[in-house]
């Protein structure tokens, strides 16, 4: 019996423990894409205590808390930070087989030396623990970075933003990471949100313009584009509740576009051609300046109306949106491929019963300027898990072509979630382990360690072109 | 190697060997949701021969035997209980990987006491020793429920039922188990079946009103709950083909039910805009008197009409009934939640691919009253076997709280079914056991007894309030 | 740990080791679905090197070579046969967990006596091994044939071929293997392909007569099916983008044919009634001539429409087509079940999401013609790898009864691609061995032997009537 997170968790072969120990373990980390804050970064924050590390943003922990019936108040209301970590600290023994068992103990182990296990008993001493090593100088933001060997951080922007942090980042030359910003024009594509027409009123501002059509919009992201690009931006992200692929005139789009600036509805069909028309505009762009492209979707956000009505978005009440598009997504691919301005491109579905589809549908697209052109992304949010990313894993492997994958990213709030990195190259190593030692490979270290190092590190470096 | 069906059957580490053995083997069974008759219980029945307890209801069986080719005359037809038999013992040996191979033996072994394997050589002697062991005794309905450790049964009941024999049972002193019925109203909701009229008709008449408007039906409703709830009913049931939300104004609904009365045809919406509003309305009524709503959806039933025609429903023709309704069912939940008329709620789909999506839903219509307020359901129907149960399991665990699992129920016609509990335990402790043994979790032998104390029994006994 | 590619490859308990070494081994093949060409069968072909041998058809091999960044040119392009096989050679390591990997090496191991390692640096060699090996006698295509141990190979061939090959080889007294033709109509169905006119002025031709209603293609398809019977045809196959079930009136599809001839567009849903009406009037031959029915669908074709228009269909481009038509599939086998008209039905989605519907629903249509009647096919085309044999075995065994199952087939174009009956064997052995050697089955050699030549051979042999 292994016991509980050792330094070979997971690792269950020899095979496993070598390439793990030998080849992933101490790679540094391209986090190409997150959500930290780039002022965070600048300013160096510090955290008084581990509930501001862990309950401040942490949507997964606050899901995970409901789950076990803890009133709001110990969740994201006004109990005290203290109170907070002890509901949290009761909850995470049930949580037997969820990631988030693995995560708390990774970081308390890799940033606060704890090798015990955290429940409703240990909890006050956690706490303590957790307060004094908070004040150690390597655990200020850029202290983690560090200790967490990160190379790169992709943040995400959206387009409206001035990118201030990034400029102070990029001229900050202590900073021991490179820090650059991704454009997310979520806003700008969808039309059916109530804050729209405000949105698009900061958008014109912003680019010292009107825009009162398809064509003005077009014109402001494109300005956008440029300044991101000159801030150092390497990749976009798009975040769609479900595949579209619309077609309508020049004249309904604008139509729907001075519908929805007028806070009149908008048609389904309408909406979706809008949306497909800017993704296509936007891909483009992307690919004259030789960005990433992103696409994360068939999310259902916000299913509790009353949820978002008193907390607001983002705060663990998203679920999964299983909804196929797969005709879609494919015909959105085809129109950039036809028009030679298909950019690279990742592609993530919340619905890990898209694996199978999205493996074979990234081989109908490739192109030369880079092995792995089209990338099915690391098993995302809900999906990032032990079996997530086996399941994600096994299926690109066995339908695509698995050492170009790019690999990992966190998607993610925290300073502290470096640790992901570590559990999916575990998992990794776990899995290819297994396949050389049921004779499924050549137990060739070389060979072996090159497809390791490609995927935690080389791919990521070289796709993103850093 | 392990033997076939020993007393560790499943169990492959020492941690799921104890756990099993010392935790779950013995805890009392709370089955929840199934589908005995409570007359049988009440009457204290008696069976003949294997072909009445095994033959006589069982669709799994008649399934398994029409794809072996054998003729209906000895599934559901007229042959004799004894070459029935035979034809079934013929096809089991063919069902390997199938989890009636493993109820069956389990059955055996536990109730007849039989430790051989069932085939065509053995059929003769284990016919011999199943007829002579129905004789014993502790082989009555009651016998088998009492020997089997069943602290509660509930049943399945139609609201024009007058529960008679719940009622006796209630009085009746002698008795081992607490059996309570549960609401299924299914079939004053679906107003698309053809015999629509005569069943509200009938639920008229027991309520002593005439139904003609939507609000006639939701009193005839809330009068049947009353009067179920006074008969000890703690939960209720609903099976959907697919899940529903479509809003009709009342004008619209009640022109629905008239149609429907008067034996025309119905628009698709409104047949669903009928059920949706019905739906909202019976889980306000659960939410007031703290039931649990239970809903089972995507099934395809009687797909094959001719045999539906010839041999009726619940014959084993139904099959799993994929359809993306993540988004309608969301909003039904939405719509209670804003409303506080959400009830403690368990979700069932009969597609496995629903998995991941009904663990993220839940999440996000959480409560306080109890710990783990909204379920996603054990495996269901087709899913109840050991792929199914571990797929569900590791799924909840990774989405949702595994600790707040309320865990089994037969959903069967069968008393000897409750080694379906003791299957589902061997493969929940199985699966812990790996989970530690691969030191994913602490071997905490404390804790994770009260996982397992509470997944088999305590969380369902809080759940239903027993 | 397992060296790589041993004699006991995937097997991993000595129960698996047994049934593959003394039962399934040496079985005859039955390769009742593939796309090898009888001319190449009759004119007995050979190949001078390996990349015609690889890289002449096989698409899998190109979308992995598009998958990592290689030029078209080494693909499908002008460059040398030497190069194409070096640029394959240097792909291939990155391959890891994916079925090439293992295909390649069982290839080279079984029909080259290679027993080492390709990649870059051995490329030459392996290069020239072949080129030597592939002047032995018995590396002609028949000589391939004889030392793979082939009973039966059922080509695919659409309606107008004059089946010129297949009479030569029923009278050739040399052949060691029986070819049949099976008919596929696909191209008869599809009214709204660009062809789809000069198909039927073809069709018309091949009939002798004139196609101006939908009954004159009845007939001219009976016509058809008549002269592929006298040719010993046993079995059909039609690929469907989507399950179809639409009705419409004589008129509505005569209208629509003959818009479809006059090269006007045709409503989507008369396109679908069109296709079932053919599906069904197909089916109700089949029938009469007790063929077997394949149906694959769920396959998105040509989504790339530049690729489509420079390199032509079937050239790599492919995905799996995710679209739920549960109800659609369920409506076709019931109208033809309920007019006595279903044949033997083998059924295959592209989506690995759909095998657990599949599995129930063949077992709500089966019959006593043979056992095991309606059959969920083995794992297609991109689930046919070692993780997706194992899904559609382990789904099919739990939801219907595997012991009936009619097994492998390669569907393949290449000659060399018998050895996937290996690999299937192997793995349907070693997941049996596992089951036993956990106690979930006893370890009785002769029944796991019966079953094994069952699934491996005997099965097929009964369901095609060979």
């Amino acid at each position: 019996m292994s016991a509980f997170l050792t330094s070979d968790f997971l690792l269950h072969t020899d095979v496993a423990k070598r390439l793990y120990h030998e080849c992933a373990e101490t790679l540094p980390i391209i986090d190409y894409h997150c959500h930290v804050s780039p002022k965070e970064i600048y300013e160096d924050c510090r955290f008084e205590n581990v509930t501001q590390l862990w309950l401040g943003g942490d949507h997964y922990k606050w899901r995970l808390m409901r789950s076990n019936g803890i009133d709001e108040r110990y969740i994201t209301g006004d109990a005290s930070d203290y109170d907070k970590f002890l509901a949290f600290a009761r909850t995470l023994p049930l949580a037997i087989g969820n990631p988030m068992y693995h995560w708390c103990h990774l970081e308390l182990k890799k940033y606060f030396g704890f090798e015990g296990v955290l429940n409703e008993e240990t909890a006050p001493a956690v706490w303590k623990l957790c307060e004094e090593k908070l004040k150690d100088a390597n655990m200020s933001v850029r202290g983690i970075i560090r200790q967490s060997g990160v190379e790169f951080i992709g943040t995400t922007d959206d387009p409206v933003d001035d990118l201030k942090y990034h400029k102070l980042l990029s001229e900050d030359e202590s900073l021991c990471v490179r820090v650059a910003p991704s454009f997310r024009p979520d806003r700008a594509l969808n039309l059916t949100k109530s804050d729209f027409p405000a949105y698009i009123l900061r958008l014109g501002e912003v680019c010292k313009m009107t825009i009162g059509t398809v064509s003005d919009l077009k014109a402001a992201l494109r300005d956008r584009i440029e300044y991101f690009n000159s801030c150092g931006c390497k990749a976009s992200d798009h975040g769609l509740d479900r595949a579209v692929y619309e077609r309508a005139s020049e004249e309904e789009l604008n139509f729907a576009l001075q519908s929805a600036l007028n806070g009149q509805a908008v048609q389904a069909r309408l909406a979706e051609a809008f949306q497909t028309e800017l993704l296509l505009f936007c891909a483009a762009e992307y690919t004259r300046l030789g960005w990433v492209m992103q696409i994360h979707y068939n999310c259902l956000r916000n299913p509790n109306s009353k949820a978002l009505a008193t907390l607001g978005v983002d705060r663990g009440f998203d679920c999964i949106g299983p909804d196929n598009g797969s005709r879609r997504l494919a015909s959105l691919l085809d129109a950039l491929y036809s028009t030679d301005t298909l950019p690279r491109t990742i592609l993530y579905s919340l619905d890990p019963a898209d694996n199978a589809f999205l493996d074979t549908l990234i081989g109908a697209f490739q192109g030369t300027e880079v092995a792995g052109k089209l990338q099915h992304g690391s098993a995302w949010w809900f999906n990032d898990q032990k079996q997530g990313m086996r399941d994600q894993l096994t299926s690109l492997a066995n339908l695509s072509l698995l050492g170009n994958f790019v690999g990992m990213l966190t998607d993610s709030r925290s300073f502290l979630s470096y640790t992901r990195h570590e559990y999916f190259r575990r998992i990794l190593c776990a899995l290819i382990g297994e396949w050389v030692e049921n004779g499924e490979y050549p137990n060739d270290f070389e060979t072996l360690s090159r497809i390791v190092r490609g995927i935690c590190y080389e791919n990521a470096r070289r796709y993103f072109d850093l």
